[in-house]
Order: structure tokens, then C-alpha cells, then sequence
């Protein structure tokens, strides 16, 4: 935060054109020339260069470029590297940044920042190097980073921070505001609420910083605090405290303890991080991935997906075995292993769609029982349409094909039956995957495949069993 | 927001027990009162038990209880209905309330709410009882509502709220903070920015409410205020305001119109609708689904879902005509045809995998041109990897089934072969597809398991006609 004394005509000039790409500070020319001088080991002109970047633009650059060219700019950048740009780094790219720039400068970069970042900071250290940086610590912030250290992993006590304005209801706005001036908050921390707590520390009111500023000097602050407020049990997982966020709009809340005391306050902008992290949960389980970040290394990568494959390797010779069953059936009528691929695929896709939408609306805890209920038979329903539809598309053009009607009615009843079961699973089994404390995200693409493939050629082949020989 | 003279003491023991579950207004139990009060027709007993709901939960309630009893509650509320519940309703749901308390009911409840709000309200009715609305405002509120409108749908100038405040860089502290304290804002909304113009309503700087709470009262704002800020264009798209939020950690920002005017403000609030809606439309591109809610009519989700299943019977045919090439070989060698999903399968897997880790990396902007290379490179090698891997042992699974060991050969090359492919237009089509500006999210995943499918079943099928006969 650079605010100064400035001369208003020459900002005034640069406002008014608002070319779009000056909001961001790392625009692929000032990208290419800092590397430029990190090739060419020029430190004076990385620094120069550097030196006018957002902390987020600097944090951007470094997970940009390679593992070594990131070390190479860190050495060169040294003291010059503002603490700040590590809170906006992803996890992977900042476990390579504090690797590079060892325990010492860590130490010696925590105090600058709130206790939630530094806390988020310390999590990726190493046993040994976490003490060692500790004990660098003041104990104040020794203290709120071992608390913070203390509490479950994707907690509210991590998210919290430890600063925060804590008032008796007695207090005067007057009291509050001479108070206020004469804190020395370390780097001016903009703040937003303001708790008002009893003997106990239990929060019983908040005031937001604007109602606070327009209240007169008499008034005591219990006059003018809300309580009609939240506050979130410390050990509430991220996911519903950001659930909580959403749901009431609110823009920051206090957290207590088991006893009921206000030990921190978390702030939308923690949250954003979380919803952000939880959209990409969801959407790499459906397809199947774990660890997703494209920085991950290979074997990581490798890791991460070979677990599915496997699964659906398994699934896939299932889907094969049910194949087998019919091996004399598509002897004699080679035209069933050419057509049966269709049944598996549309029941597959038909199956994903209706998973995916109830996933989504699981994750953002809209289903009540009743909309539940609903929710499946409208995807019975959708099914059995999109059935009929494409089992007389795809028994017009299979005819048309081999012209052979008993295989085109077959294919047809198929498609129904398979689109039909399809609209069925894809709606219980992430139902009763979250009944049974299963995240549906995960498991559920598995299932439906594995049942679309299986019933797909089941019903196909068995039904030309049946009517074709 | 209830603020008042408070008993310090009950509120303390009420918050000392924080049973997680009081976060929560709507609970299952308060739900069941109200839908049986609605049943029993007792409105009084509505009233007293929807009173003390936040308009969060009376939304989340309007939302979850089906059209017909959503409309016998919203009667029996009448007046008594909180505007700002409006502002909480998914847009489905919203467009369900407007239609039932219809056009007399909005007019009297926008004024209560910000410019924002009441675009978004506005935006959802008919043309006509659009101007039946809007007469009936007065004129400021009129004026901003209609250019909201103006702005193009989903743009920064959509989202943004008119009530502001503009201050000149000469004021004091001490001036504003009893300017603050004279203006009536309505609902005593609460505010985190003030901003600062030139005389051309140019913003020249931001200054954060806590801050100004701080400082002295006869320093001059232009001496407090940040220069180091953004201004969003007017007509950015909502997308990409999230993305400049998320990037800079942004709490509010200024909105300007062409001439570098200020003309309104977003605020974090409103962003996380739109990280929401994103992280959703994603999700439901890639899974093929448009119009993605669990309360859409029959007829929305079929037209939501026919459409991708058309394209996927297109392209199912299409893996067909390719089997249907070896016929001749199929008939010959009937295990080919009850192991050949396995090929596609695992392809069509691989690549999803792929595709989603590019298309998550692509909105969240993470590739830069080396990255962008870096992970093609890598998701070829976990291609080849995971091919290699999983060629073993389906060659070994099918040599103890079949016991014919070209036929396990055949499996496991065109199985290495496959997984490669998936890996490289895994990332090749969604970064194209960018290049040629269509959403990757949409349109990926099709290509993928169509190009799956075809190398898959004519690989295997390839090299079993040229080894096996």
C-alpha cells in the first residue's frame, strides 16, 4: 500500500486514458525485459524493473517462469523481495519459493505479514525448519502462529487472522476513535469491523468501520453495534464457513473458541481463496484427478491420475466380461460389435450430465429433501425423453445402415433403457454417496460409467440374444 | 440489519453455547413450522415465524418449497416480505417471486434496495412490466436503474453499485467525517471506500474507512489517500473484474465510464456471485450441460441436455463407421470386438483428465507460453507413462482370458498409442480452442472422446488386421 503525497494533475492524466491493460502492473513486455535481465545477470536492472510490481504481479511472475529461472531472480532480488507477494503464491509454487530462500530470510519476512498468511506460510515448512524459523519469531507472533498451527487443517482457526479490534460495549466512539489513532498497527492493516466483546471476551456485538465513523463522540459503542452477527466455532471446516459467507453476504466474521471467546477475525477475501479451491476440488474429482495444478511435477501428475485410470481399467473389463457373455451372439451378427459402442456412449454422457448438475448442487447444499425428490423423477423424466429421441435417430440410421429392422428395434430399446437408468443412477448414486459421508465429487463419474457401460451392452446384446438368433 | 439497545447479559449466554447449529435461521424445525402454518393457512402464525429470519434464509426458503407453496407463502407474507430477501434468490427463483407479487410490489420494494440489486431485479421482467416498474420510481432512482441497464449484460457496469462516496482531494478529515455524520444514507448501508475525484469526477484515490477513522482531523484527504489503486472500465467483462480482484486481493474498486469518469463501485461481495457462477458454468461446460439448475423445468433441462447428446451420437456413429471398416476382421476374431471399449475407454479417460487440468488452468489464466508448453510436454510424457503402465497389464489380463498372445500385443500397443494421443490433444484443443476464441470449457471434451474413440477403436482394430489374419 504506497500512499503519498502526489501531484494530482499527473495522475489525473494517466486515470483518464485507462488503456484496460495498464490494471494489470505484469504485462508481457515488462515480463520479457525482467527476464531479460535475469539472463543476462543484471541485479541493479531486475531490481529496478521489479521494484514498481504489485506484490500479486511479482507472486504471478514467479510461478510463471521455470523452478531456475525463479531462483536465479530470487538471488538477485534478495532483501528487495516484498513478504507480501509470498500470501499470493499457489501452494506448490511457494513451497519452491521458501525452499529457495531458506529459513532465515522466512524469519525474518513473517513479522510483516497478517497471522493468518504467516500461518499459511509456516504449514509448508519442514519440521526442522519450521523450529528454526519459530524461534526467530517474537513470542507474540511465536504464539499466534503455533495457535494457528493448532487447529485441524482447513479450519476457521487457519483462515483466521489473530489482528483485530476488540472493544467493550462501554466504550465511546469518541473513547474508540482517540484509541483507534493511537494504535501503531503494524503496515497500516486496513480493517473493517470492529468486536465489541464482554469481560469474558465473548463477542456480543460488531460494528462496521463506516456506521462507527458517522456515530457521534457520546454515543457508547453497545448503541450503535450490530447483533444480529455470526460468529464460526474455530474448528468449522473452510468449506462451510464459506458456505456461511455466502449464504448471509456477510463481508467478515468473528471466530470463538470452545469456550465462546473471540480469538479472530476471517474476511471475505479469505473466503474467495476457499471457493476457489473448492470449485477446482469438485471439477478435478469428476474428471478424475487429484493434484491438479499445472506445476505439478511429472511423477505427481502421474500419481494423480494414475489411481483413476486403474479404476476405470477395472471398470472397463467389467464392461468387457458382460461383452463375453455374448461372444456367439457377435459371431453371427458382426453388426451388434460395430453398434453396441453407441448404447455405452450415450448412456455415458447421458449418466454425466445428470451427476455433474446434481454434484454442483450438493456442493452449494441446495437440495432439501423435496427438491431431491423432484430433482430425480425430472431426470427420470429427461431421460426417458432423450431416450425415445435418440433411439429413433439411432435406429433410423442403423437401418439405414444394415437394413436390418430387428437390429435397429433392438438398438432403440436399448438407448431407452440405458438413457432411462442413466437419469436414475445419475441422480442416487451421488445421493446416497453423500449419505453415506462420501464426497459424490469423487466417486460418483465411476460408478455411472461403469453401470451405463454394463447395462449398455447388457441390455443390447442380450436383447439381440434374445430376438436375433 | 437490527441493530438497537441491547441486554448484554442474554446475549452473552446465548453466545457462550454456540451450538453450531444456531448459525443457521432456517433450520429443518423452523422450515416444518412455516410450511405447516402455510398449509394450515394461518397467516398471522407465518408472519410471527418468517419475522425473525435473516433474508438470506427467507430466500433459501422461497427456494427450496415448491412454486405452488413459494406463491401461497409470498400471499400470505404481502407486505411484510423483506426486500433484500430478493437479492439472495438464485435467478430462477427470482424470476418465480417477480411473476408472483408482480409489478406494484417491485416498485415499492426497489427504492429499499442498492442500484445493483435493482438492475438485477429489472433485468429479469418483461418489457412491459419493466416500464410499469420504472414509472413508478423517482427519478434518480429511475435514472440509475435505466443505466445499469444500459451497460452490456454481464459487465462491470451491470454489477455495480451507484451509491458512492466522492469526495474532493482538498476536504479534511475532520470535514468529512462530519459530512459522513449529516448524510442520511439509506438503510444505513455500510460503506469501506471512499473515493477521491478531481472536478471532472476523475478518481485521483482511495481511501479505506479504517484509515480515515485514524487519521487527524485537519490532514487533507489527498494526504491519506491511496494512489496505488485500479478503475475497472465500465463495460469489462464480470469475468474478468473477478479476475482482477482475485489477482490483487481487491476488497472494492472504482467503476469508470469511457471518459475516465467515476461512475460506480463493485465490491468483493459481488464478485463471489460471479467466481460462482463461473466455477459452474465450467463444470457444466465440461460435462455438456447447459441451463444447469436443480429448479429448471422439464423442458429447459431436456433442451439443456439433447443438444450434447446429438453431438455425442454424431461422433458415437462416427467411432462406429471406423469399427464397421473391420468387419471383416471382427467376424474373423469375435475377441476383438469384447475388448476393443477398452481402448476407448481408457483414452476417452486419459484425456479428460487432461482436458480439465487445461481448462481450469485456462480460466484461472495460469499459462503463460513456456507454461503453456511445459505442461503439453508433461501431459505427453504421463500419457506415454500411463500407456506404457497400463498396456502391461492389459496385455497380461487379456493374454489369461484369451491366452492368444498377438491379441494381447495388439491391446497394449494401441493402448500406448491411445494414451499418448489423449495426452497431446488433451492440451493441444483446449489451448486452439482459445486461440480461435471459443470457451475451452465447452467444446474440449467432445473433441477428446471423439478423438479417443476413433484412434482408439482404429488402432486396435488397425493392427489386428494387419497381425492377426
Amino acid at each position: 500500500m504506497n500512499d503519498s503525497d502526489h501531484d494530482i494533475t499527473a495522475t489525473d492524466a494517466e486515470v483518464s486514458q485507462i488503456p484496460a491493460k495498464s490494471l494489470y502492473g505484469l504485462t508481457p513486455k515488462v515480463e520479457a525485459a525482467i527476464m531479460a535481465a535475469v539472463e543476462a545477470g543484471e541485479q541493479r536492472r531486475v531490481r529496478a524493473l521489479t521494484a514498481p510490481l504489485h506484490s500479486a504481479d511479482m507472486a504471478d511472475l514467479l510461478g510463471r517462469i521455470s523452478p531456475k529461472k525463479c531462483s536465479q531472480l530470487l538471488r538477485m532480488l534478495g532483501d528487495e523481495l516484498d513478504p507480501e507477494a509470498m500470501t499470493y503464491l499457489d501452494e506448490d509454487v511457494l513451497e519452491q519459493v521458501l525452499d529457495i530462500i531458506g529459513p532465515e530470510a522466512i524469519a525474518k519476512a513473517l513479522p510483516e505479514l497478517d497471522s493468518d498468511d504467516a500461518v499459511t506460510i509456516v504449514e509448508e515448512l519442514e519440521p526442522e525448519e519450521r523450529d528454526e524459523v519459530l524461534k526467530n519469531l517474537t513470542v507474540q507472533d511465536r504464539v499466534f502462529v503455533e495457535q494457528g498451527l493448532s487447529y485441524p487443517e482447513d479450519s476457521a482457526g487457519r483462515m483466521m487472522q489473530r489482528e483485530m479490534i476488540m472493544l467493550p460495549p462501554y466504550w465511546t466512539v469518541g473513547q474508540t476513535v482517540d484509541h483507534l489513532r493511537g494504535v501503531s498497527s503494524h503496515d497500516n492493516q486496513d480493517f473493517y469491523l470492529i468486536m465489541v466483546v464482554d469481560t469474558n471476551f465473548h463477542p456480543i456485538g460488531e460494528i462496521n468501520v463506516g456506521r462507527l465513523l458517522r456515530a457521534n463522540r457520546p454515543v457508547r459503542l453497545s448503541e450503535i453495534m450490530t447483533v444480529d452477527f455470526r460468529s464460526v466455532p474455530v474448528k468449522m471446516d473452510q468449506e462451510e464457513v464459506a458456505m456461511l459467507f455466502r449464504r448471509y453476504g456477510m463481508v467478515a466474521t468473528s471466530v470463538v473458541n470452545e469456550d465462546g471467546r473471540l480469538v479472530g477475525v476471517i474476511t471475505l477475501d479469505d473466503i474467495v481463496d476457499v471457493i476457489d479451491e473448492e470449485a477446482e476440488e469438485d471439477l478435478m474429482a469428476l474428471a478424475g484427478v487429484s493434484d491438479a495444478s499445472i506445476r505439478s511435477s511429472l511423477l505427481e501428475t502421474f500419481q494423480g491420475r494414475a489411481g483413476w485410470l486403474l479404476l476405470n481399467l477395472l471398470t472397463a473389463v467389467l464392461a468387457s466380461l458382460v461383452i463375453g457373455l455374448f461372444e456367439n451372439t457377435l459371431e453371427q451378427v458382426v453388426a451388434l460389435a460395430v453398434l453396441m459402442p453407441i448404447v455405452a456412449s450415450m448412456g455415458g454422457n447421458a449418466g454425466t450430465q445428470t451427476v455433474t448438475v446434481a454434484v454442483r448442487a450438493i456442493a452449494m447444499q441446495e437440495f432439501s429433501t423435496q427438491s431431491a425428490a423432484r430433482f430425480a423423477l425430472r431426470e427420470l423424466l429427461v431421460g426417458a425423453v432423450n431416450g425415445v429421441l435418440f433411439a429413433i435417430i439411432a435406429a433410423v440410421v442403423s437401418y439405414i445402415w444394415f437394413g436390418d429392422i430387428w437390429i435397429s428395434l433392438i438398438l432403440g430399446g436399448a438407448m431407452v433403457i440405458n438413457l432411462v437408468i442413466a437419469g436414475l443412477t445419475g441422480t442416487l448414486v451421488p445421493l446416497s454417496l453423500v449419505r453415506f459421508g462420501v464426497d459424490p465429487a469423487v466417486a460418483s463419474s465411476v460408478f455411472i460409467t461403469t453401470i451405463t457401460d454394463v447395462v449398455g451392452f447388457f441390455v443390447f446384446l442380450g436383447l439381440a440374444a434374445l430376438f436375433l438368433l
